[in-house]
């Protein structure tokens, strides 16, 4: 029986939730996410960029939870580097781009969650983690792009830490959750104070 | 080309290792386990306990590295809770009777790594997570005994973090990686300094 619904496509999330045990249902929200983080970066200076995060999540969990009556349960991920904000890279061109920028120095990972409820946020939740990349070599990262090929657009990182991703890394300071983009702790503390998971 | 070899049968840390896209051949130390520990427990005192996982670590590593010319690699996780070891639960009732130990408090996950070479320890290092369980109720932990099943069996804690073992937890403080049982990014260094992984 399912006690909630996932407002994204996102397969990472969806597979983190039915890992942890849990009944849902999926229904991807359809939110403009580019015009909601130009829209940001106009209005709010490089300090307030983890709330871009915030933003996004509680979009989604808006837009899904006017088509359902269940709680809906949005999530987003940015990757901040010296006050800029990274998109997904768009082609392998672009993922070599943002790895070359990457590559000796620590980026943050911002994960937020939000709970949307008959068109109301009812719950939020966000957390950041530390990760430094080594200072890799140009020929370490074509054999990376080349052994992970089309997966490393599938994060705004070019990267998973579950797979050769952790050969880019020096150090991680952070959550794994919170790394794989669902800081699932607080969120099953939630559905358990709502009655939704047994205590 | 494997460039060494994991001295452990471990299905867990082989998969960490493969995941992260290195080449290495398995080799399972044979080494009674529970005689070191014995061992090592009437001679040393509970703020020692943390030696007991380098000590195991570097019994496996040396035992295989009289079989191979590579760096063998050996790991080995303990669980201290309260000044005592937890060993892997023999059965379900033990595996409730220790799940029933741990909740409401925090215990600690150390997990440690050695390599041999012709006979000698030639890198070692240790971590250490703390686990703090919540205070499930007799009927959650029923259900989720019967949920995972004998997989409680596979681990010192009785749980895997990525499966519906999350939902014990109220919170982690720890790398993901001593977690499950091999801090990959130290050894990942080490295996680079050596030649053994493209910088």
């Amino acid at each position: 029986m399912a006690t909630f619904v996932l407002g994204s496509g996102s397969a990472g999330r969806r597979m983190l939730l039915e890992n942890a045990g849990l009944s849902f249902e999926v229904l991807p929200a359809r939110v403009d996410e580019a015009a909601i983080r130009a829209d940001f970066l106009r209005a709010h200076g490089a300090d307030e960029l983890p709330l871009l995060a915030d933003e996004l999540a509680a979009a989604k969990a808006l837009e899904v939870s006017r088509r359902t009556e269940k709680p809906v349960l949005g999530g987003d991920q940015i990757l901040v580097v010296d006050g800029e904000v990274f998109s997904k890279p768009r082609d392998m061109e672009q993922a070599r781009a943002h790895l070359r920028r990457l590559r000796g120095r620590t980026h943050h990972l911002i994960s937020a969650l939000a709970v949307a409820e008959k068109g109301e946020i009812v719950w939020r939740h966000r957390d950041a983690a530390a990760m430094t990349m080594r200072a890799f070599s140009d020929v370490f990262l074509e054999r990376y792009l080349a052994e992970v090929g089309e997966r490393a657009l599938s994060s705004v990182g070019c990267y998973q830490v579950e797979g050769p991703g952790i050969q880019l890394f020096e150090r991680i300071d952070g959550d794994y959750f919170t790394i794989v983009g669902l800081p699932i702790l607080p969120f099953l503390h939630w559905l358990r104070g709502r009655g939704l998971l047994p205590a």
